[in-house]
């Protein structure tokens, strides 16, 4: 039942990523938060490693993510812990490469203000 | 008028799923609700297969539906039933697959707060 | 400086599409709205046929639109009128069918709340 | 960690543009603001030409933008400046031609009620 049945590594791309510093309404629900979704309609499990990017510094990680097979996980940027955490308050874009051909789609929910707003695109597909 | 002429199967997926566990203002056109829309710009009826993956559980599903000939469906997640119910406040993802050509649109809104927000997304074409 | 250079007709889909019933704020900047942009940034112009399409009715259209040489056209459903007007609160969905090559994203301003709301997507583009 | 290998010029196109006249809120965190996201992460700096076209008259740029390599830049066009201003409240939409391979996302913020609402997409990727 995959949605791609080719075994070649699979990258994306998000050039968009920031997690608001303020937060209004009840957590974990209506925190701030920037999210990755991945969904491994496969087989196999599937290791992802995001690579975080900035304006002015070296990149970040790889953050290495699993998601077994025929599961869909939503990372939030804002756990990540190892190796570093994301700064808050601070543009930065990432790149999956995953072992397994996933899909991956970006949400952010942003309650800084007082009603939350949001924001959702499928990520960038790269070359294999 | 198709918006593609071959007669494979087309598969679609969405990482994103959510249907928040509160509404606010008069439903149903304010009730929060996670939406796929599919259109059907052919000449026949297309018969669609829904399969929803969680984080830790088995998938659910298929969910069959139809879209006839020239119309458009918007499918609300909250309003699945067979074969099961899809959960509230629980992240899921979904795979669409299609004996005819389609398009799928993925739209959210989020009326959980006093004033709503919204989000959308073409879904993810996969390989045929 | 074309984003396309091929001559073939193009086609574009949009599954979602709803004129919101109610608006909040002055208008037109913020009356609730869906539009379709247009981008032709070709040497010649470029025309559009969009039809819109029901869950319940035969579609309508084709609307004619022009969108000149090295121009965007940002066209709001609610003000389409010849052949027929699309009706409010009411699902439908699009395909747009250029004699040039163009680039369509799809945006709706939702200021039925207090606060308005937006979402944006490219849309599908199809085979040729 | 390219997430495309070729070598080829990148064209990137956004049909939707709109800088809100009015903002709410701390600047400039919560001014009302139009982004284009874009993730560097070759290993060669990469030089991008952004047009801005219009619906009366000709386009504007190139505004030309370094984004070094393994970077990524998260321009506002409310800060365009070189060869000349984009002006507010008026609809737009751009291309972008990079000489390398680059990723491009959509990002607007509007606050111009007293809650913000947020919409993104990836920019359409064009022929090279």
């Amino acid at each position: 039942m995959g949605i791609t049945t080719d075994d070649r590594k699979k990258r994306w791309a998000l050039p968009e990523g920031y997690i608001p510093e303020e937060s209004t309404g009840p957590e974990p629900e209506m925190e701030s938060h920037e999210t990755i979704c991945i969904l491994n309609p496969g087989e196999e499990d599937a290791t992802v490693d995001v690579t975080v990017f900035f304006t002015d510094r070296e990149p970040a990680g790889p953050f290495e993510k699993t998601i077994p097979a025929k599961r869909t996980k939503h990372f939030r940027f804002n756990e990540f812990e190892d190796p570093e955490k994301i700064p808050k308050g601070t543009p930065f874009a990432s790149v999956l490469e995953s072992d397994r051909p996933v899909v991956c789609q970006h949400t952010r929910l942003d309650s800084r203000q007082a009603e939350n707003a949001l924001l959702s695109t499928i990520a960038y597909p790269g070359d294999s």
